[in-house]
């Protein structure tokens, strides 16, 4: 009972990979989703890449074309670039059409996004299913933009391709499985969204490395939204027939606080499990509504898909200032948040991996001096470890499974797993996946 | 989806009628019961007035015969009448015995029912069940009693006859039936009682002019108690069979804020819907136990009748200051109060008539630009409208119907009929009586 | 009905047993135990007393030998005895093995036990499963030991023998039972123990007196734990079959508020009528969970045993200073406590005695005035007596049963059997056992 770690520094790891993934140009489709699988490739070598063509129909929905950017820029009065989306990918809306235009002041700010509230930060926008194009900078560059003439060139293209997603297979001892589903569709933005991938590539890492998983393990690295909704077309029997829990992995690497997302209803597995592993990591953890959902949850708890997926986060998209802003980057998670992101999932994984009905073999309190599990001198205020062992028994009535122990007792799963490998030891608990 | 209303001022017309029923002496049983059918007949004259002969047996009741009141007074020691039934008909004892008796003021203030501390309100007494007499006064008035001689006069009469009540049914497209029970036994008294009888009547006449009703109407103008006793016992079967919601309308045309009187354990359909538009309306309502009851609610939710029948009120009997009281009067009573409430037992009608199981008809999120119901360039923090709209798909997973929706998403269900209406016509969803 | 009660002083009655059983050495098993069940019998001449003989198993344990103690003491420096067990059988740890030792002080303080912060208590100690010996001081004694050679001797053996319990059986109409267990073992303290044996023994009394008891009882008499579980072992068939609530009586006796211990999963029987009583009784008791446990409910209500057993006490074990020391003496307990106790257990096994279905025979509120159950002449802020009458009623559906009834309506179910006897003799309801 529980997974064999060594020790390694996931936090370093993750980060380190999230600084490489850093300057890609990612959007729905096209290469930047590519450069991206394929790093992360170099780690899990058996990740599988899977393209959906263009135009293809998932449910409500068509694949879109690829969209294709080899330059964008605008030039100032004097000729000279004012901005160039070479230095920052989110400068060019996401999905904008070609364009050369010399264009007024004036007439040039109607195609500008920026943020009047946050005047040092480029916003992120795009325009996926509206044709049209533009530029996003800081409120502080828009201000200072001199009257006169400029100069806008937007070299980009649609095309008809593919829609890429990654996805890794775990086989464990049961077709029973535990979905991890993160995106892979924002450009240069570090909390939201590269935070979610990489944290899945390690735990993918990790969980590959074990010698004897209970469940199995889908992770896919899927563009948000449209890859999701193509991910459940393609696969929906199976995942409505073995997921027991899933995971949307996002806005993991910050120093905030944690944060949770439930399913629909709030009264999944997945549910319970987040709930128990955040109450006990951090009781003031952040509980949020399924109303202020905002990730691929939309998706796998949609009618007709119904699965029992949430999300632990740090600071949640949309409820920090950096959200989908420049500011959003490498200095904005760090190392340690990454670890603790990890830490939770893991603690997670381990107590869907080691939950079952806990049975106890003999009637009333067994004799626990017999198995070196009691103090035996009885005094007033003695302090015994058997208190927690007991605990354990008395609710071991085969209508309970571990976590519903630990949640009766009040005490984090995991402070649990050694009094429960001794119970099973000494024969005074049977283990069984089966409530009576 | 939606009632056809046109704006009528129904807080105007229930006033007028109010004001058109005030002086009339209702009783249990008589002509004041039947002169009130005959003014409400002008306004819905399918209305059918039903007799009970007095002495049928109703359950464990017996009707009572009518009471019959010509007269009734006392003359001062100097021979001039000090108080007439005809100038206020509270004066009067309910069902009090004829009487012509001369006597001392020590004795007749036995005789005599004030309230000692509302100096100015004439109390409003019944005697229904006991044979006797008296009168009641204001205590200013008793207290001025000058010492000597009275003479007392009561001219009336118990004869065999019956009890009255009103009926109306209103056929919708189903059997299941809607209840609306308001009583007419009270004499001079506005809020409680006119302001019920006034209202049933305008809803009656509402519902009479829509073209499709979904549930059929049944609204009953009873004797309170008796009255009800006696209609139960008629048309129980029918009732328990086709009543999915009812409401008791007492207590509905002050200032104050909505009171809600429950069902026996608060867990009906009714108590649903009632409570979501009184929360919607005025998050303040203040919410009654069924231990509070005390009008016909006590007869609908009896044991063997149990019917879902609540009360949508303003301040509730017993809880005013001029309740039961000459108070009670065309004062304290609005234009604006019965407007309120009006639209409280529409709002709460409405609910059901649109009430229906949601399915969405495709997996996943739709995609919501094909329907113009997206706002096509995402940034963050920009307002779009969709939101609303994708929460009521999110719930629309067949285990839900309208108001649990509304509920789910914490919005009134009256903003969300045009979205559904919207999500129906692009077949987004379909409609159904049936939970899955 | 309730069950016939003659205002004896149960108090005063239970405060002389203890004094009686008070300077007894019991133990586990031997001659103390035997002693206190023969002063018991003087009380309920039926009680049996069975013996179970050493090594027998039981589930997980073995009957351990007798105890017994002919002599202990300790002799100062100067040969005069500085400790005697003869003059508090506290001195001696529980299950001392034989000894005669010369040692010095700072070697005969390794076998002392002493509370450093309760510095006048003689702590009470035991060394059941694992052989030892040892005594027990006051600190104070403690620290004013003289330096120099000290004597120690410890007359005891171990002999086969048995353990020994008290049972007494009580046949009612019905095969289910009320079990009532309290334990026997430990030597001469107050609160923690005899309060519970004392008051299970007049309780025991009272209902032998009874001439028509509904339920049959059982009360037991034994040593805490292994005396539970080997009653247990013998009687788990029966007692799963039989018993719809049970008690176990300890901590009954001094004059601090109630206290709650809950079954496993506080949701039984015995549990809802325990807290009615406690929270009727004094609204501010202090209720314990399951994992604050200590008593034999720890086997009751263990895997495979799962009986409905709660514990209504004073001051709980482990929760006041005096526990389990030479201060929890006949002065901490008082005849008022013990008298407040029994009253609560009395106001349960007569809640549970009485406890039936109640289905009102008519429709709609009954003609209470026909009954004399109604003041006949209404007005307002009149006190009428029939509102409780009406409310029980109305409740009486056929879904609850009258413990069910008096927390609808918030009374404490020991003010309505009046009420329900008027009813049931005015056959306006029936009683019946089973839910419809």
């Amino acid at each position: 009972m529980a997974l064999e770690t060594n020790n390694l520094n996931f936090g370093y790891k993750c980060y380190n990979l999230a600084k490489k993934l850093w300057p890609i140009n990612r959007s729905l489709t096209g290469v930047g989703v590519r450069q991206t699988l394929s790093i992360i490739k170099n780690i899990i070598p058996s990740i599988t890449v899977h393209e959906i063509r263009s135009g293809e129909h998932v449910f409500d929905w068509t694949i879109p074309n690829e969209w294709i950017v080899r330059e964008a820029w605008i030039k100032g009065p004097n000729g000279e670039k004012i901005l160039d989306y070479m230095e920052n990918n989110l400068h060019l809306v996401g999905y904008s059409t070609p364009v050369y235009q010399k264009l007024d002041l004036i007439e040039l700010k109607n195609k500008i996004f920026s943020l009047p509230k946050q005047r040092n930060a480029i916003p992120y926008v795009t325009s996926y299913y509206k044709e049209s194009w533009g530029f996003c900078m800081s409120q502080e560059q828009l201000e200072n933009l001199p009257k006169g003439r400029y100069e806008v060139y937007i070299d980009s293209e649609f095309k008809s391709g593919s829609l890429t997603y990654g996805e890794v297979k775990i086989k464990g001892r049961s077709q029973k499985e535990v979905l991890i589903s993160t995106y892979i569709c924002h450009p240069s933005m570090a909390n939201n969204e590269l935070s979610g991938p990489v944290i899945a590539t390690f735990i993918t890492e990790f969980l590959q490395k074990q010698k004897d998983l209970r469940y199995s393990y889908r992770i896919i690295f899927v563009p948000e939204t449209i890859g999701a909704i193509a991910y459940i077309k393609r696969n929906l029997k199976e995942l409505r027939k073995n997921v027991v829990a899933g995971f949307v992995l996002t806005c993991m690497g910050d120093e905030g606080s944690f944060s949770f997302m439930p399913s629909k209803y709030g009264n999944t597995y997945a549910d319970k499990i987040a709930k128990h592993v955040l109450k006990n990591l951090q009781p003031t953890f952040k509980e949020y509504t399924f109303l202020d959902r905002g990730s691929d949850e939309r998706q796998y708890c949609s009618p007709g898909v119904d699965l029992p997926v949430v999300s632990i986060m740090k600071s949640k998209y949309g409820e920090y200032a950096e959200y989908h802003t420049s500011l959003d980057n490498l200095e904005f998670i760090t190392e340690n948040g990454l670890a603790q992101s990890f830490d939770a999932i893991m603690l997670a994984i381990q107590a869907i991996e080691v939950d079952c009905v806990l049975t106890a073999t003999k009637k009333c309190e067994p004799f626990l001096t017999k198995y070196d599990l009691y103090s035996t001198t009885s005094i007033k205020n003695s302090t015994t470890n058997s208190k927690r062992i007991v605990d354990i028994l008395t609710y071991s009535d085969g209508s309970n499974t571990l976590i519903d122990i630990a949640e009766l007792i009040h005490k984090p799963v995991w402070e649990l797993y050694n009094d429960v490998n001794l119970l099973a030891k000494y024969k005074l608990i049977s283990l069984s996946s089966e409530k009576k």
